[in-house]
This record gives C-alpha cells, sequence and structure tokens, in this order.
C-alpha cells in the first residue's frame, strides 16, 4: 500500500500494443492496492517527427525565437501517448485520468527546450489518487511562469517522473525501459558485464554522465538531491511475472554508503567514444589563460569535457581538454587562427581519434592504490594513457580509440567485476 | 489595418509544403499593415490517426469516460499544426506565437468530444498583437471550467475561428478551405451552379444544416448571433495574388437583407443523400405520441431529420420521420418490437433509399408561389414527392434517391440559377 512512480520510455510506449502491455503492468500494481502514478515518454519516433517537420519549415540551425514553438510542438508527443495510455487503463477497468504537464502544474523556468522544474503542485494529482485513480503525467514537459508550454530537453522524462516522484514523496520511482538495470560496463563491449542489483546515487551520477543511456544524468541529480529511491528494470519482462519478483528486480539506485562500502571498491566502467583531445603547447603562464583558450571556444557552442593544465616549465605551459570529434576540426581552426596568435602560444596539436575511459566506485574514497591498479592494469595490454583526471569516486584516462575495448575489458577483469556476484 | 481572423482547414495545412504557403500568405496580410490571428485545424489525417489509435485500445463504441482523453489525444493535432505555422512564420521573417485552448483562455462547457464555446478571453491575444505579432490560436478546443481540455466536434475550428472573431471584435472571419466558396448548389451534380458572392447567414445556416459540407453548423449560428462577418474561400490561389482581389474572393456570408431581397428568390438547391423513411401507420392519435415513437428512438441514439405528422382520420394519424441509412435497421427493429405493440399502431413501413432535397432562400420569406414553382418542376420531370416540409426560408422534399441529381438539376434551372450572375 504505497505511492509508487512508474516512468515509461518512448520504446516500451512505442505501439498500440506495447501501451496496453504498459496498461496490464500499471493496472497490476494498482490492483495490488498501490497508488499509482506514471510518467510516460512520447512513442518512439513521435519527437523526432514533430521536429523533423519544424526542421522543414526552418532549415539550418534553429534559432531562440523558435523555441518556445518546438516546446509546443514537442510537447503533444506525450500529451498524446498519455491520454492512449489513459484509455487503454479504463478498457482494462482500471479507473485513470492523465495530466499534460500544465495541469499539474508542472512549474519550470523559462528555458525552451531545455527547462529546469522549479516546483510540482500535487494537490490535483493527489485528490485523483485519493478518488481511486491512477494518475497519468506527460514526461518531460511543463509551464513556465508566462503560462507558456516548456520541455526539459532530451531524456527528459526520466526527470519529470523523479520530480513527480519527489513532490508526492513517492515510496519508489520505477523507471522501467528497454534495458534491464544498470551494468558494470557496456555488455556490447564486455560479455562478462553484471548487473548491478544496487548502486549508489553518487557512482549512477559519474555513470550518467560519462556516457552510460541508461538515465538522463538531471534524473539522477534530482533523486540525489530528494533522496528519492529510483529503480531502473525492463518494461519488457511479461506484465503478469509476479509483483514481487518485478519489484525488487533491475538495479536500485541506494543513498545508504554502509552496505555499499563492504561490495567492490569499483562498481562499473564507463566510457566514452568518439571523442578528440586538442593540446595547445607554449602558453605563456599568466592568469586568465584557461579562459583566453576556453572562452571562444565556449562562444563557439562547443562543449569541452576533459581539461588538464601542467605545471609550467620557464613561464609556460601546456594546456589540454577533450571535444567531442564532431567540434575537433572547427575547434583547432579556430584555436590556430584566432586564440594562439592572441595568447603568443606556441602551437596547436590534436589528436582526433581518441576514448575516454572511466573506472565509477564509491569505494574508491576509503581505498587507495586504485588507480595504480589501473594504471598498471593498462600497461600490462601495452595501453598508452594520453591524459588522467580524477575524482573522488572516480578515475578518467584518455587513450587511442582504438585500445577502448582492450582497455575496458582489462579493467573489468582487474577490478574483480568479471566474477559472479 | 483591420483585425482579422483567418481560419485553415486541414487539407491546407496537409503538409510542410503546405503550411509553408499559409505562412506567406500570411504574411502578406500581416506586410499589409493588419493585425492577424490564425486558426487552423490539424494536418489531414492527424485526427484520424490518433483517434485510431484509441479504438485500437478500447475496441467496440467509445464509452463516454473515454471522452475526457479523447479530448486530450485529438487536441493534440492542432496544438503541433499551431506551433509548425508559428515556425513557418518565423522563417518567413514574422513574429508569430501559437496558443492552445487552455492558453488563452477559450472557456467551454464539460460536454467532452462536443463541448460548446462559452466565453473567450481576449487579454493575452490581444497583447501579442499589440506587440506586432501574428497570433495563432488552436482551433477545435478550449478548457472547461475545471481545467479539462474539451474539443468543439468535427468541423470545431470552424466555430472556434468565428468565436475568436466575435471575442476581438475582427473586422472579418476569413474561412479558407478547398473549395471556392458557396456554389447554388453541388457543383459536381448540377455543372451550371455558381458560386454565390454573397449569402445570408440565415441561409448559409439552412444550406450548412442541409449537408452542405462548406462550414460546421455551429460557427454560422455563432457567426449569426455575435455579427461575424465571415468570407468562405480557397486556399489553393496562389499565395502571392493581389490582397485586394483575394479579400473580396469567394462567399461572404452577410447580415443585411436589403441588398439581397433585390436578388435570387432562391439563393441555392441543398439535398441529403443517404437518408431513410419511416412511417408508423395507424397510431391512435392521442397526446404523447410523438414523444411514444421518437422518444425510444432518440434513447437509441438514432439521430432523427425530417418529421412529419398529418392529420387523423377515425382517431388515427400516420408519423412518418427520417433517419439516415445507417440507422435505418436498428430503428426499423426497435418500432416493429416495441414501439408498435406498445403505442397499438398498425404497422410500421419504411423506404432504406431516400434523398432530401431543398430550394434554400431568403426572398421567400415575402415571395408567393416559391413552393409551388418547386413541385411543378418536379412533377414535370415524374419526380413523385414521398413528403414535404417547409421553414420560413427553405422547403424540402423527400424523394426516391435514384431521382436525386434530376430533381437538383430542374429546381437549379427552374429557379433561374443556371443563368451567369
Amino acid at each position: 500500500m504505497a505511492l509508487i512512480v512508474h516512468k515509461y520510455g518512448g520504446t516500451s510506449m512505442g505501439s498500440t500494443e506495447r501501451i496496453r502491455n504498459v496498461a496490464k503492468r500499471v493496472a497490476k500494481w494498482a490492483r495490488a492496492g498501490h497508488q499509482m502514478v506514471v510518467v510516460p515518454s512520447a512513442m518512439s519516433g513521435e519527437t523526432n517527427r514533430l521536429l523533423g517537420l519544424a526542421s522543414e519549415l526552418a532549415p539550418g540551425s534553429a534559432k531562440t525565437a523558435y523555441y518556445r514553438e518546438l516546446d509546443m510542438l514537442a510537447s503533444t508527443g506525450e500529451q498524446a501517448s498519455s491520454a492512449l495510455l489513459a484509455i487503454a487503463l479504463q478498457a482494462e477497468g482500471v479507473e485513470a485520468i492523465s495530466f499534460s504537464g500544465w495541469q499539474v502544474p508542472v512549474r519550470t523556468d523559462s528555458s525552451f527546450t531545455k527547462a529546469r522544474i522549479e516546483s510540482i503542485d500535487d494537490k490535483r494529482v493527489r485528490a485523483e489518487l485519493d478518488a481511486g485513480r491512477v494518475v497519468i503525467i506527460t514526461g518531460f514537459q511543463g509551464i513556465d511562469p508566462n503560462g507558456h508550454v516548456t520541455t526539459l530537453g532530451r531524456g527528459g522524462s526520466d526527470t519529470s517522473a523523479v520530480a513527480v516522484a519527489a513532490a508526492l514523496k513517492a515510496a519508489e520511482c520505477l523507471i522501467y525501459t528497454d534495458v534491464d538495470g544498470v551494468y558494470t560496463t557496456d555488455p556490447r563491449v564486455v560479455q562478462a558485464a553484471k548487473r548491478l542489483n544496487t548502486v549508489s546515487f553518487e557512482e549512477m551520477l559519474e555513470m550518467a554522465s560519462l556516457g552510460s543511456k541508461v538515465l538522463q544524468i538531471r534524473s539522477v541529480e534530482f533523486a540525489g538531491k530528494y533522496k528519492v529511491p529510483m529503480r531502473v528494470l525492463s518494461s519488457f519482462t511479461p506484465w503478469d511475472i509476479d509483483l514481487e519478483e518485478e519489484s525488487t528486480s533491475g538495479t536500485l539506485i541506494t543513498f545508504e554508503e554502509d552496505e555499499k562500502m563492504e561490495k567492490a571498491v569499483v562498481s562499473g566502467i564507463a566510457f566514452n567514444r568518439g571523442e578528440a583531445k586538442i593540446s595547445v603547447l607554449g602558453v605563456p603562464d599568466t592568469p586568465g589563460i584557461a579562459y583566453g583558450i576556453l572562452g571562444p571556444v565556449a562562444d563557439a557552442n562547443i562543449e569541452v569535457d576533459v581539461i588538464i593544465q601542467n605545471i609550467s616549465k620557464e613561464g609556460k605551459t601546456d594546456f589540454s581538454f577533450t571535444v567531442s570529434q564532431g567540434d575537433y576540426q572547427r575547434a583547432m581552426e579556430l584555436l590556430r587562427d584566432k586564440v594562439v596568435p592572441a595568447l603568443g602560444a606556441s602551437e596547436v596539436v590534436g589528436n582526433p581519434n581518441i576514448a575516454k575511459v572511466s573506472i565509477v566506485g564509491i569505494g574508491m574514497r576509503s581505498h587507495v592504490g586504485v588507480a595504480s591498479t589501473m594504471f598498471r592494469a593498462l600497461s600490462q595490454e601495452g595501453v598508452n594513457i594520453q591524459m588522467i583526471s580524477t575524482s573522488e569516486i572516480k578515475t578518467s584516462v584518455v587513450i587511442d580509440e582504438k585500445y577502448l575495448e582492450l582497455a575496458v575489458r582489462a579493467l573489468h577483469t582487474a577490478f574483480g567485476l568479471d566474477k559472479p556476484e
């Protein structure tokens, strides 16, 4: 008898047959006595279809002026899927009602296409729950202080679900998706990768930011901030599996460190392909050089990932950072033509084919020698490390892209993740 | 320099290319200095696609419980097309903003799937117009007193446009559609049919109710009630035709009788195919027999059109009415099995293949002999009249369906509508 939030992704809502399965699954939970709130994404392909129409009408890069209208447009996808799910639930004999973001309301700031949730009013939703209805709330969207529709950006439905769960003080937020949980690394790269029964919210945060596509990073931040218990599980199990079994499947994202500390030091190996490395050499080591280099890069809308500045020798320093491969040429030209002459640096060198591999684990806080285990494992495989960057629960290395799979497998083994749990 | 409302139907909004043409046309009006409000329908096919998904999820006849969700679902079609039109206008360099029904707001009652507009707040729209923007308002939808989305029923965008025009006291409401105006009769039946430059609102009301598909009848009622000048014109003229020429094209629906009185007595020939006639014979002529017959029919959700009760002879009367052919069998069985025994009538007879032909003209009020001209023309062609029904500006006859074209052509000629205007 708890208040539970379910979130279903676009693939899980991808056809009327799948929507019917979602309805049957939710009905099972409701009949078990739970108060149910469901946050669906748009049917898979729908958001792309709508935005495709928009880009036919306004070719080239979208202007900011369009953003308000893009949100009006894209938000219809979730409104339609939510109404369809309500109908499917009613057809199952379960009372249900759907609400758009503005109806709840889910209040956001005014950053169209990437708005942030500011507050969620629980009054209307709670009244419907108390009347015995399943409440369906559109993911991905809200309303700004001026009454305009906003969207939260790609993957925003995860964040919607967690925010709704936080506002309603839900017992748990279940994220149903097309994978059955969070893995020690990508199973397509390492066959021995295994599903984690639990992962700490901080580890999840690092994994999400390191290219794991399981959850939108903002949803994890939100869950951490409001301590929302969150579970990632598969929407492709049969809808009628035992509720007890279903509610303990997947990966639980926890906030309790203690039990975790006893477990593996490193929980997972995350990685990012498709990065490029750029180094500006011989930069006069004066205050403001980081801004002098990265300011123009940011102004050109190029996103920078790892940033490293080494100690200076003879008043000169080398400054390195990584960008996505798509931005590499543009960044190199910008630096060569404008930044190097302006700063009096000696030259720019780069490598457009690098990858980033990271070990993530909350246990790293209290264990020494974790980084050296990482470096030894890579050295034994002959993988040269080009850059190193560390944080409290993560160590990342930048390596040649061609060694990526080799490195991930070596680290997966070195940290004992291959062994059956 | 006037406030003008444009309404574009689903066909006119049917592709990005067509939406771009609508944008260019609206931009032309805006650049000529007019304050522009545009009410678009959903892209053609979209409403059917959405409702098709719903009926896959809830097969069989839709229950009332679904209606709220059907409105949530269907209303997304206009929200998407409105946002797309705003984007297309911005791409043309014209500032534009789209509003959903709830954002204006367009307030309606709570009759989901067939709501009626109760009021429209003009504040937000006027502020945007005064800021120099084209305002796009979703057709077909509004918000009820409890904050639920409602829709106005099929063709409701016409009514939305007229209601918006009334609320804003617009100079004119232009209904762009896939025909270029209102004709003396259907040009597919009578080649000589010609477009009317003007038609009175009352004539339009009769024609709309008599099966003319040009305008939703409620929009005409609305226009009459609020004296909104309304023009039906083609959206398939080139967008860059002269604005003066465009603004006098099509058919103007007027409220001034005087100029009209000088013109033809009969303005047009309307007709309805696909009707069926049912007569209950030998009904004891006691108070309440109309209700005794039509009550059960209405309860079975069968819509009745023409109703005729003749004088009684020897305490018995015959009662006839028409229904659509699709309802004929069900109505016949209902009457035979339940109504006839209950009322003590003698029998039920019917004809499932009849049509209704009507002459419509505001001039009929002050001219005698119009009906007899009609009957003579039909008699000369050997068309037998099965039922007659008259109103102030309309005379309808029910005839065998196979004579429909013949009758329409004969009447078109008899009332001088073939002659060039």
